[in-house]
């Protein structure tokens, strides 16, 4: 007897960890599993294997019979071709993952890894900012990546012009992680060939995407969590409004990290992002010793919101409808601007486990969309 | 009968306008004398004249026998300078004072005034920076100055080359005051001379000093407690570490003012002292708007310390000594090292007005120095 209930002769076979990996991948790639769905599908079947087994009866349940799960072949071929190129699969819920990325709600299946993959389980600290950085800027995130390193940190930043290549640079004798929005074998932007080659051996590169993806613009603020979520905090140098690296400071906010900021000249509009966050309550970063101080005594920020539904109380207030009803109620509430998810259950007043299991069925059936921190929107 | 008790035919004469503003400045000029005793003599006797009266008397119970108040004809001659040159007197406790500036600890018993007085009543923001200031840092001074000035606020600086001379260059059309470390008729530094006849027609400009007197170095630090006192927020634009502006701002929050400052690159050391002050607390300032939302919303930084004597419960410890036993008392604790006046009474534990005293006793007999901010320190 085993403490699951199987008796003597009647235990399943351990699984063959290429078999592991291999529906590990396949059930991240599916269509529409998202990485919320991805973790709740694991959750409720314990293995990706089991989980794949589910997954057409389940979809087929929201009314779509000709559910294929990620073609097999893709998925041989994803592996074969990481494993050429000498990347190691870190996989949610295995070990080898980073522990602080796992905390995050919407923490990638996987990660394809290309280096040294000791680093990710280093203390590390996020450095990003403006691609057409000033002079200035790219001296102050070379001397703050430097400093750091001699610190015992690892940074992370994402291998952009500027300000990313400037930390990197300064980091790779101590420690650099880059978080590519292509996969871990593509090297953008071209400029940064030197940089990838170095950091493929003496730092780290990682992905959650395929080998061989070509980084599309919409591929860099899913990136951008991951920088985030692999981080303690995040300093950002030189950002413009509505820049990219302010995602990534929005990210870490809703993620519960810490947020800090290099001030700059009002009338230079590399700062707004900086300045505005400062205002907002990040600590105000001058060297490296303010963004270790800032580690040791945190300020929190107030998150932007409550993330997920674990914190909700999910009291129950009237008739529970029918899963149709549910469902109808669901659509009517979700349009196509992303709403938090934990507003939709918070307005319902249902239980949680119904209604993530309603959004769980809308998102296989391909109705909506689920969005870097927990927003959903309809599908158009 | 009227309140103070005099009878019908007892009453004193009204002062004569000449004579109160001859004694109020022989008063003020006197050796020995300075704000913190003209205030204290004022409120003992009433007027100038009756503390003028008794002062050789007050010095020569501290041991000193020969004390003269100032000579007569340099007063007169200081009027008249004045009066030449079309300054007019505003002195401490008389209508015309602005009311601001009469709050603070040391507030200056005269001010020489040319030009506008009416703006000395208005709402006022300081502006005060680096004199080596960058183009970006005069032109962020002379946008702020003439956004606030278009929304009714004075702007008071120090006529210094630099962010001084972009702000109140910005500000002459809607209100510019100028406090001067010399004589109103002064011209320093000389490149301001068309900014400093603009100001005496269409501005403002006030000193503490006589007509004449070539500002020298220790006259600046004096003068920034004017331009703190005079406006109820301070901003900072480019200052350095150790730099006059930075004594400015510590000046404004001992007086419970705002203190703001705009940021700037932490590479640039002209932005150090301005980043320092946001990290304290300071507002963090990119446009009027925010000087104007911060002074509709103080958030008050706790003051560095807690001026004057008003505020100390002055509770009694234990027997009540002699006054020259208080004296030795004090004369071991001051030292060269100035040391805040409030100190020396709560580590006395005696009566408050029995230290005030002494201490005024202290520093009419030339054994001790006052400075601004309420420090004291043992005369060399």
């Amino acid at each position: 007897m085993d403490g699951f209930g199987f008796i003597d002769g009647d235990q399943p076979p351990l699984p063959d960890p290429g078999e592991e990996l291999f529906c590990h991948v396949r059930l991240a790639r599916s269509p529409r599993v998202g990485t919320a769905t991805f973790q709740r599908l694991m959750a409720e079947y314990g293995t990706a294997e089991r989980a794949l087994e589910a997954l057409p009866h389940r979809v087929s349940r929201s009314g779509k019979a000709d559910y294929c799960p990620a073609p097999k072949d893709r998925i041989e071929e994803e592996i074969a071709r990481a494993s050429a190129a000498g990347a190691r699969p870190l996989l949610l819920g295995h070990p080898g993952y980073p522990a602080r990325l796992a905390e995050i709600d919407d923490a990638p299946p996987i990660l394809w890894a290309l280096g040294d993959c000791a680093l990710a389980h280093r203390p590390t600290v996020a450095l990003v900012g403006a691609r057409n950085a000033s002079a200035l800027g790219q001296r102050l995130a070379a001397n703050l990546a430097k400093e750091l390193g001699a610190a015992g940190q690892v940074i992370v930043s994402g291998m952009a012009r500027g300000i990313d290549r400037a930390a990197h640079m300064a980091s790779l004798e101590t420690g650099s992680i880059a978080v590519l929005a292509g996969g871990v074998d593509v090297v953008y932007p071209r400029q940064n060939s030197d940089l990838a080659a170095a950091l493929s051996t003496r730092g780290l590169l990682l992905s959650e995407a395929p080998m061989g993806l070509q980084p599309l613009a919409r591929h860099f603020p899913k990136r951008n969590r991951i920088i985030a979520g692999l981080s303690q905090a995040t300093v950002l140098i030189e950002a413009a409004e509505r820049s990219g690296s302010l995602i990534t400071a929005r990210m870490a906010l809703e993620q519960g990290r810490d947020v800090m900021a290099v001030p700059g000249n009002p009338l230079d509009g590399r700062a707004a992002g900086c300045n505005a966050l400062i205002r907002q309550g990040a600590a105000l970063i001058r060297d490296a010793a303010d963004v270790l101080e800032a580690l040791d005594t945190p300020i929190r920020q107030t998150p932007l919101r409550t993330n997920g539904f674990h914190d909700q109380t999910g009291h129950w207030m009237g008739e529970e409808p029918l899963p149709d009803r549910l469902h109808q109620m669901l659509h009517d509430l979700i349009t196509t601007a992303p709403v938090p998810e934990d507003t939709l259950i918070r307005h319902l007043g249902l239980p949680v486990p119904q209604v993530v299991t309603a959004l769980m069925d809308m998102e296989l059936a391909g109705q909506i969309d689920r969005h870097a921190g927990g927003l959903i929107s309809r599908r158009v």
